[in-house]
């Protein structure tokens, strides 16, 4: 989407990084070494930003998933906020701290960038390298919408959706934490997790009212959704669509799953989204007047207490 | 420029730190609590993008400057970006790392933030916090711009022009580097650079045909332009504009300066151009056919030796 190919960049090591990366990223990236990326939002669309960091030893260490897999993940996090406003991507900045341990590993996690972004259909537009004591990577990503999800969009009636299965992050993430080995669908679901985007603009067109990407668990997005929309949100416990040897209410605060919880009016055709998309969609609860702003989860009509999920600043 | 107010934000210690941040903010954000930001670029106008890291420790050490000018220095370096390509500010995205050295500093780092935005007229549109090791600011810089002052612009027979008056940056660098506390000339120009966003607006529509942001130092960021136009760069060390107490050798290689260094026709007219910005425009070399891609330094006639400026990667 940008409006140019590349233009040469001047001499300097991080001049010379870059231009490698962008040696690799081919037709993957487009419109970098100028000031800033120029890039045209289509006619009656509004354009969509989001920013997301990724940092070692905070959100993961190093050794427990590859090079690749890093930028890959880091991508994809970001690309996951597009996926929950509905909005289809323009392109990706990202912007990397790289200590001096890494830099023999940048090539990797460029191809892992790379991946990211083929998968979404969109490209690099630009990017920053830094030096520093732990890798970062901040991505941030640009789209475009129509009809957004918007969290405050959400209504008393909804019915609450989640996509896809959860409670495999959280698994991964555990075993890690023990100093064990995920199991390999486990691993995989905190390895690569996928941005739901085409999932999101299909939910939008169709009508779903709100929506949020599961990001610091089930539980907590549901609370961002009902505080967003002052509106009291009720999960069954036995509804979650759980990953493989995971309970419901691990998966209740699973965080950094990237599927989406989306509100709709109960007559959303689930057939024809898992038809689309090959992704379940499931119905997990509803949107009620009582208790605004708090969410409950229930087990044979009773409510359950949970903690709140992942709370990332804490970590 | 966001389409709509805040989205109440659900609970959580990174909300709590993000709630008291907008709040700071007051009118100087917008649009956060969601996924992402929504924007609308102008009708007619292309959208222009760009994202860069400050470190601690790599680009500044605690105890040079405050918190807020920290904060208030990394988003005004971002907005550089926009000033170069001759762009106008839509806002801004902002992603900290923030160990628990700063937590109580956060405030502080914010207000900076804010007076950049300020200044430049424009808002916080949304940001992340993260946990680590070093503080690490990205600022992600959205604007938007008719007629970019693309780096390729660059023509044979253009007159090169650079605002302001360089080399206080690199000296106030020296004066930290060596222990010392910078004369406050020097220090100011580090702390409280300006992004020098309506002169590039100006230049673009007054028929300049390229520019670059000095960030890498004068000659560093005239090689970037030689690159993009496959042009020859002659500077002339007489004719670089100086902060008070430096050398025109040492100017040439003074980084983060985020002057702008402009390739226009001759007849620009720099006096309007003072008048309209109470900022000096002096022309500081020119573009030639002969040695395409190469920057040489003339002191009368005779070609300096000099070496490349700022190479932050290997900092």
């Amino acid at each position: 989407m940008s409006d140019r190919g590349h233009v040469p960049l001047g001499p300097g090591a991080e001049f010379d990084a870059i231009r490698e990366l962008l040696e690799q990223w081919g037709p993957l990236s487009a419109g970098a070494g100028d000031d800033a990326a120029l890039l045209t939002v289509p006619a009656g669309a509004r354009l969509v930003a989001s920013t997301d960091a990724t940092v070692e030893d905070v959100h993961f260490r190093d050794g427990w998933i590859t090079p690749t897999e890093i930028g890959y993940r880091a991508v994809t996090a970001a690309l996951s906020d597009l996926a929950a406003m509905g909005a289809a991507p323009l392109g990706v900045l990202t912007a990397w701290v790289v200590p001096a341990s890494w830099r023999s590993r940048v090539a990797d996690i460029a191809h892992g960038v790379g991946e990211a972004v083929a998968r979404a259909g969109t490209v690099v537009m630009g990017g920053n390298l830094s030096d520093g004591s732990k890798l970062a990577i901040t991505s941030t990503v640009l789209g475009s919408v129509r009809t957004p999800l918007r969290r405050d969009g959400v209504r008393v009636g909804d019915a609450l959706y989640v996509t896809g299965r959860l409670g495999g992050v959280g698994a991964a993430l555990a075993a890690f934490l023990a100093g064990n080995t995920p199991g390999p669908e486990h691993r995989e679901r905190f390895a690569r997790p996928v941005a739901r985007l085409s999932e999101g603009e299909w939910l939008a067109t169709y009508g779903a009212h709100a929506a949020v990407d599961i990001s610091d668990g089930l539980v907590a997005d549901a609370a961002h959704l009902a505080a967003a929309g002052r509106v009291g949100i009720e999960l069954d416990l036995g509804a979650i669509p759980l990953a493989p040897g995971v309970t419901a209410r691990a998966a209740l605060v699973s965080g950094e799953e990237y599927e989406l919880l989306v509100a709709a009016p109960s007559a959303l055709d689930g057939d024809a989204f898992q038809n689309a998309h090959q992704v379940p969609l499931t119905m997990v609860g509803r949107v009620v007047a009582r208790h605004p702003g708090q969410v409950v989860v229930l087990e044979d009509g009773h409510h359950v207490a949970v903690g709140h999920g992942h709370d990332q600043f804490l970590a």
